[in-house]
């Protein structure tokens, strides 16, 4: 799989920006693969893209529209339908990250093989995987993994792969959830996966390469959340990681969705290194990425000083502070590029 | 789901017993849901049950036919399509553990529904599942693990739980692979659900129950093979057990199906109640479980005695010498029933 751009990204209608998450995921990571929005009557959401029709953002050279908004309870409205069959009639393909499947709405699917299109389910894979090996493969290596789920690990990864890149660095993005297979193309929603081959996918996901080239791959869960810690401990084995980075938001309580209380830092680090030795002996954390926005500047750089020097290790806020201090981590423990 | 019995058990024409191991443990665990097995001409397994058509299972009262039989391949040869066609016609309903779905064979599914009958495909689960949510149910939960897989667990559960009745305990086997499942009657092939949901199913499986109630958890890989240790995770987390037998194979040396060594049982006990107190602060080990077959009656004794020392816990052969060094255990530490 490999979704073509240039992207038109439909919002719909949806009432607010956060509906329209998946979408100003692209725009701020691949701006330049985003040629413009498509808003219905009375989208309350906006990306900042140029507007245009479906049929103006074909003419401009648009090859994939993607369904960058959620409609409240995850559903395709009918309307939005008739958006899809007219991006397939202007010769688009259209890509979707959305629970029902777009193969499965017959409209959709005579439209997509009537105009020769691709119809991308991202959260339903077609790919057929291997069960994990757990073999070494060359090339290096870095997840990201959380102390909770949605603290920031896919935006750590993206801004790691970006900084690596800055520093010269062969360096790339791999996707293990929907918005990351967006933003890079290819991947997979890692969680879709039959349990049997997450470990497999994992590593389809990062696959051998030149022994100097770094992959940043996209973390799910945390191996403490009892809702998704499995997926969690099948990607650490499939992905073998070389270097981790620990995903944490500092104002959680209880991880997402249940009354489970936030794991120390610490505990992450050492069970991530118990768990990871199995593919890869020599595993190591190599920073703490920490989403700060819930405190002013000031608390921010205090906070982040004691926790870099408390587990000797950078410690810094991608958005705010950027990922300089564990790119030299990365140079310090690896050489430089 | 609920299987419906007696059992008509379908073995085909496989050329070894191995092929119909299936059908052996339904036989072996569930002999008096099994009335009789039908084999077609060349097949060279055999459980031991009266042979009949499958007019004549359906005449004795049989409920349902499983496919106790795994062609080369995995792969369903047509003429055993057209058994399947016959028993439908019969009256039974057909259950399989096959990759391939009964439902996707046209003329199988028009056979269902023009006879009302019921296909399961019990690797594919129709159950929809919620995340998991970690949250204590009552009751008590036995989890069978391993430092590998195939290493026993599921007849370590099985023993375990008719031991535990023998004793006088309220206990059931709940099943998390497809032999169990037709064991049982229910249950889930764990490792064919979505990943997203495999604590969730886990806690489906094992739900609250009065307190004084036992269910007997069958295992699934290990927290150590790199291929399905994400399942292994998520079923630890969904079973929350009480406590936990760890069952082994002491002639392996590296993990089935690849090259990564063997752990040391103290280390599977030791990550079992790390992970497992998440969702069960009070986990605890309460025996180990061994394949002796490979040993001398008297290296087996000795073996043993020694396994139980280092780890001062029971360690027994199911087979060989009984669940019984545990149940006394599970007296001590939990009380009599």
């Amino acid at each position: 799989m490999q979704i073509a751009h240039p992207y038109l990204l439909f919002l719909g209608d949806v009432p607010d920006s956060l509906a329209a998450k998946t979408a100003q995921g692209i725009v701020d990571w691949r701006p330049e693969w985003c040629l413009g929005q498509t808003r219905l009557n009375g989208c309350a959401a906006d990306t900042g893209l140029p507007d245009m029709s479906i049929r103006e953002g074909a003419g401009q050279g648009a090859r994939t529209m993607i369904i960058g908004s959620v409609n409240a309870g995850g559903t395709l409205p009918e309307h939005w339908v008739d958006s899809i069959i007219e991006a397939l009639e202007a010769g688009l393909d259209v890509a979707s990250g959305l629970h029902i499947k777009l193969s499965s709405i017959p409209a959709v699917k005579e439209a997509a093989v009537r105009n020769g299109r691709a119809l991308y389910d991202v959260r339903h894979n077609t790919e057929t995987f291997a069960t994990g090996r757990g073999t070494k493969r060359s090339g290096k290596r870095i997840l990201a993994v959380g102390t909770d789920c949605s603290v920031g690990k896919k935006y750590t990864a993206l801004a790691m792969d970006k900084a690596m890149r800055a520093r010269g660095f062969k360096s790339s993005f791999s996707a293990t959830g929907q918005t990351g297979v967006f933003i890079s193309g290819r991947g997979v929603a890692l969680d879709a996966v039959i349990a049997d081959f997450i470990s497999g996918a994992a590593e389809w996901i990062s696959p051998a390469t030149e022994e100097d080239y770094w992959q940043v791959i996209e973390g799910q869960g945390s191996l403490f959340h009892p809702s998704f810690a499995g997926v969690t401990l099948g990607l650490l084995h499939g992905a073998q990681p070389d270097a981790f980075i620990v995903c944490h938001e500092p104002t959680r309580t209880t991880m997402r969705g249940v009354d489970t209380p936030l794991p120390p830092i610490e505990d992450v680090i050492d069970m991530t290194i118990r768990c990871g030795r199995l593919t890869n002996p020599d595993i190591r954390c190599i920073g703490i990425a920490v989403n700060t926005a819930a405190l002013e500047e000031h608390e921010a750089r205090t906070y982040l000083q004691d926790l870099g020097r408390e587990h000797d290790l950078p410690a810094t806020d991608p958005v705010r502070f950027g990922m300089e201090p564990i790119v030299d981590k990365v140079v310090a423990a690896f050489g430089a590029p």
